[in-house]
């Protein structure tokens, strides 16, 4: 299948590695492709700018946000919470009509410095306002509760732990559970929260990831709900 | 030892009859206890009314917040989020001064109706805000993030699964820690969390609870968090 993943971090960069390594077709979209080539210094969190990971994938194509939503039967959004909507703008409605449209963005909001707070919070998400931009799109929220490592292995992390979707569309829905089970989830680990009102508490969920990283030491957890399914 | 539980909701009266049945003096505040005994009617939730619970538990004293929290040696809150300030207030800080007092109260604010949105969010967190309101009093946040039934008696969700503690003093977090184990919570599954700004985190689990609700169809559910401890 054609996948567009719009977003160049560190997200998007293991999102589209591992869509390709299942022999899907790929390519990242940003705001301005020479200007994310031309960036050879790390980001502000620490991270090798894109060049060093484009040399290890040439055939990944960069192109604009509109171009990759052009070409993607499926959309991926990992760009930074904060410019999601200002990016699937840029993608343009058309080329996200009728798609479906997985949302992994959390609306980060670093003003303040560290920790991000989250914007907007409790009375909306990033995944309904996204929903409410693109009504034509199927919107589904994924993935956005682990780091991206642990999001395509999960094996990674002992033990049962789960990944949630919300959604409004039912078919969608399926399509993203069939592409979680090709990167490893197995299907008793998915589960299906219900409408995209409910990617209000996936996205809440990150400032409990943040306290138990510095509670645990490390970034290599996830979450398992005990209980009857 | 004594303990004084503020608030006669289903948290308060399930907390304060597991005290009472460890062995441990309980006495529950309230604002008004005429008004809070005169009350025959279930509340909007569909609680039975506190005198239901309190005929069966006649040895627990029924005060005003001040009274109970004179008593305590260790106070427990389990006001709604939205009053418990106030009611805090109403106990009054010399009657909480170098007291731990356990806070399992979440912001919710029911304004503009079903679900409860949290106030505050993100950025503060009711428990951060009890411990700038009573900075000679050791707060502790524990025990929200999971339905009342399950706090007291952890076994009835089959699995390993977690409680989180959040606060400032490390005595304290050794004292409610104890108090976790009388529980019946495994040594294992007592995750600090670290200051009392991971109040933050915990608070912010409620949405997903909500959602996961709706998708399981039961309440009887509770978090593991997987990856090495």
């Amino acid at each position: 299948m054609r996948y567009a993943v719009l977003g160049t971090g560190i997200v998007g960069r293991t999102v589209a590695a591992k869509l390709t390594s299942l022999g899907h077709e790929v390519v990242i979209g940003t705001r301005r492709p020479e200007a994310t080539l031309a960036r050879t210094e790390p980001d502000f969190l620490g991270n090798p700018p894109f060049v060093t990971w484009h040399a290890d994938h040439p055939a990944v194509p960069l192109r604009t946000f509109a171009e990759a939503a052009a070409f993607g039967e499926t959309v991926v959004n990992t760009t930074a919470g904060a410019a999601a909507l200002d990016a699937l703008a840029s993608a343009g409605s058309p080329n996200l009509a009728g798609k479906v449209l997985i949302d992994i963005a959390n609306p980060l909001d670093f003003s303040a410095g560290m920790p991000p707070s989250l914007s907007p919070v409790s009375t909306d998400s990033l995944g309904e306002q996204i929903q409410r931009a693109f009504p034509e799109t199927k919107v589904v929220k994924t993935l956005n509760t682990m780091p991206c490592r642990i999001m395509i292995e999960p094996g990674r992390v002992a033990g049962a732990h789960d990944v949630f979707v919300s959604g409004e569309d039912t078919d969608a829905k399926k399509h993203v559970t069939e592409l979680l089970l090709s990167f490893g989830w197995p299907e008793g680990a998915i589960v299906d929260l219900g409408g995209i009102d409910t990617a209000r508490g996936t996205e809440m969920l990150f400032p409990l990831g943040w306290s138990l990283m510095g509670a645990l030491g490390h970034g290599d957890f996830n979450y398992r709900v005990q209980g009857a399914r």
